[in-house]
């Protein structure tokens, strides 16, 4: 089940959330953020953030939030964690088929992840099957914790028809 | 001369930054913005604000803040913004070299931008001859006050020596 996040829900996620960020291989996020400071970042600031809930269980979350302003304000930006036992069930993709639904309910038109690891082939492979184009390559421009600086993709999906007058 | 803004500053340029906003054909930023969202947006958020200013009047203005956290802290983000009077005489080009050194200084690794609106020929121009290359082009991502959707391109400059240590 998909449903909306409590503080509850990202203090049971939070050894997951922080040991994400603190292998530094997927997520330009400080790796040194306290619970408060990711509870802020990840369900806060964003415009919403979901759990997907199995057997009473957190096992993956996501959030969704305007990329940009004015003239670009028709662009969303999402980004979706999952706890290590529950990798390889398809919950990014249901997570990420949901925010694609939420996001053209709240009349974005384009969804772009800004800053998608080169070396996380998994979910490289995973965006493109939903969709994503890699528009392209930031060289170097992520300190992967283990194999030093490695490159990154700039992703993005148009998510509705195109009409002339929009 | 090239110095820090002050709150006189902004509200000097205010006219300038409100017409650029307005006209819906450069930044991705609410047309609407209030002086006070402004200041708080150019001058407060950023990690440093400069002014160009020239017999005292205060022609353009760059800010420079992290892109990014964490494994990509390293890349920096710049925009800047010029009087209409004061165009073609290099004051862009000018303020863009300044910003270059204050990174590496401040001890950023790379320089990104991550909207070029694609129709703002001037800029991409500037940019290239400046070193920055179009790393991608987001389709669509950007409504221009005159001619409705047009894309954006991402541009990047990695700004220092390359060495395997870093």
């Amino acid at each position: 089940m998909i449903r909306e996040i409590t503080r509850d829900d990202f203090e049971a996620f939070w050894p997951t959330f922080s040991a994400v960020i603190k292998a530094q291989e997927t997520y330009a996020i400080d790796p040194e953020l306290t619970l408060e400071q990711g509870f802020q970042l990840w369900c806060k600031s964003p415009m919403k953030t979901f759990v997907f809930e199995e057997d009473g269980q957190v096992i993956g979350t996501y959030y969704l939030k305007p990329n940009s302003q004015g003239p670009s304000q028709h662009i969303c930006n999402c980004g979706y964690m999952v706890s290590d036992q529950a990798r390889g069930r398809g919950v990014a993709r249901k997570m990420c088929e949901h925010s694609q639904v939420l996001a053209t309910e709240l009349g974005f038109k384009a969804m772009q992840f800004n800053s998608v690891v080169a070396t996380n082939e998994v979910a490289v492979r995973l965006w493109k099957r939903l969709g994503f184009e890699i528009i392209g390559t930031l060289p170097n421009a992520y300190q992967h914790g283990k194999l030093g600086f490695v490159d990154c993709y700039v992703m993005y999906k148009w998510l509705v028809p195109w009409t002339r007058h929009d």
